[in-house]
């Protein structure tokens, strides 16, 4: 029997190279795999508990949708929709909030890490600032998961907890009302997931300032690459793998061949330069074809729309099936 | 400009007398006014809070239904909808829950007093057996009345808390996305609300055990009132208004001409036994041909039915127009 998938993707940012290596082609690939039933979404709901500004919402959401199409994903094979094209999905949020206990909110790390900040900080009131959509996500993560009835959820260490709450108001709702309604999912972690550094060597992200744009011009590319930390070994002294993160990122894009011959260069004193011109190239071979597939969407967003709507359309013809369980289930019926 | 004025209705009881005379019958005298734009609405969203009955919620909403129709709502003069049926609500929700401040909801009073129990039974875990329906309902009742553009809550005190949160969290949207989307709505508080005595002469309620049915046969109803309590006196012995709650219940049902008999008949001797059918003919001079109607529309559930799919069909088409604005202002939108 195939595995259901479900993955949902904030839009609050635009996807970098950090985000292609670590989540995005892995995805891709995992979703094309034989015995697998994909499910991938545009978190905006989620995307608005924290980002307060619509036109970053909106942005955000054309480009991770772009991103993922331009990267390959094969929407005949996956559902893929926007969060807030099903609706249901907000009805099953209520209906499950009726039945999560206070306490399982209470002990959910993102908003303990908030409550934790203002302690630090000598706040009197520990929920100062803090707002209900961060208090209560885990729920909305919950009817996100438990509509289409998901039994994998591809997590990092961090989400595990969330999905563990899915399970335990999953299995509530099941003992309360005496139905095997709700799917109970699993967190999968894959043990194995890619950390791309970033320019500093840190691990990039966008909050470190040290990301590299997925798609660019390969001018712009190697501009961008250029900026990548080296140090002041000149050209023809033997150079270790560990002195730049350039290494690590063209590990990332090359085969094991082409990795041994890069390191076996720098060892026998490739200069920095030239490397940098070697990895924007490796690149370019594997994102230059993505890039003007991104920028074609990007430039006919209602195809993106088209692409959306279908997706949706599947994944509601489904939620809305789920969702007469659900009510039935608690007694909102109609009358007859 | 006329007023728009809603009411919501929580699908978990049975109407009683009580509900009828404090409730029912001035919200519809009040709904034919001049200038109100009504809007009543049956709050089964919210019945699922506390009642995990399915049968309970599904009969209370038929029962809800029938008695205001019974009584002679005029739909085609206010907006009657069931709140599952609208589920525009359901999204606005979500869009509030991320802009209300969790320190909001920590001074609710349903809150507090569940906390405040669990204090006084020395529970360690204050929040222990809270749920989180209880904990957020009052950003679903903001939803419920930002949804409609309401200006005026007709509400007991208990409630104005309610309608001050759901002003602040519209005054709180508004300011952050810097629009006038949403009517900020003020509590109307009806000084000379009815409270109808029970048979014990406490307040009648379902919790006190102390009702009267609001629908049966003459008999059903005589026997019920029968059980009203009063004194010893004999007939013939001078007996004085406030030795038994029936002559409250009759003030509630009859004129001020009529009143004052009543008061000179008991004076003068009348048995409580005569008292007790002169009370059940004159309330069933007000009910006995609502309780034919009332009887008819649950035999035909279907005609409650289609109302409130005309209702909801009415109430759907502003709930659209809102949203869309609300979404628009947040970022959620088609990508164009």
């Amino acid at each position: 029997m195939s595995k259901r998938v479900l993955t949902g993707v904030t839009t609050t940012g635009i996807p970098h190279l950090g985000n292609y290596v670590g989540a995005i082609r892995p995805a891709i690939a995992a979703a094309a795999e034989q015995n697998v039933e994909s499910y991938l979404f545009l978190a905006n709901y989620h995307g608005i508990i924290k980002c307060h500004d619509p036109a970053m919402i909106e942005e955000s959401t054309r480009a991770v949708a772009a991103t993922w199409l331009a990267c390959g994903l094969d929407v005949e094979r996956t559902t893929f929709y926007r969060q807030s094209d099903i609706p249901e999905i907000l009805e099953l949020n209520w209906i499950l909030t009726c039945i999560t206990p206070k306490g399982l909110m209470n002990r959910a790390h993102a908003y303990k890490a908030a409550v934790q900040t203002n302690l630090d900080a000598g706040q009197e009131d520990q929920d100062f600032q803090i707002e209900m959509g961060l208090y209560t996500y885990p729920i909305l993560m919950t009817a996100d998961i438990l509509m289409f009835k998901a039994h994998d959820i591809p997590v990092g260490r961090d989400q595990i907890q969330h999905v563990e709450m899915a399970r335990d108001i999953a299995q509530r709702f099941n003992h309360r009302f005496g139905k095997e309604i709700f799917v109970l999912p699993e967190a999968k972690v894959d043990e194995n997931v890619q950390l791309l550094v970033g320019l500093d060597g840190r691990k990039m992200s966008k909050s470190y300032g040290n990301t590299i744009p997925l798609f660019q011009t390969p001018k712009q590319r190697q501009k961008a690459i250029n900026k990548i930390i080296t140090n002041l070994k000149e050209p023809g002294e033997p150079k270790h793998k560990d002195e730049s993160p350039l290494f690590e990122i063209y590990q990332a894009f090359a085969s094991v061949e082409e990795t041994r011959e890069f390191e076996r260069a720098l060892n026998e004193g490739l200069a920095w330069g030239e490397a940098k011109k070697i990895l924007s190239a490796k690149i370019g071979e594997e994102l230059d074809s993505k890039t003007d597939a991104y920028n074609d969407l990007i430039a006919n967003p209602s195809r993106i729309e088209d692409i959306l709507q279908a997706g949706a359309s599947k994944a509601r013809q489904e939620a809305k099936e789920l969702l007469a369980q659900v009510k039935d289930a608690v007694g909102i019926r109609a009358l007859k």
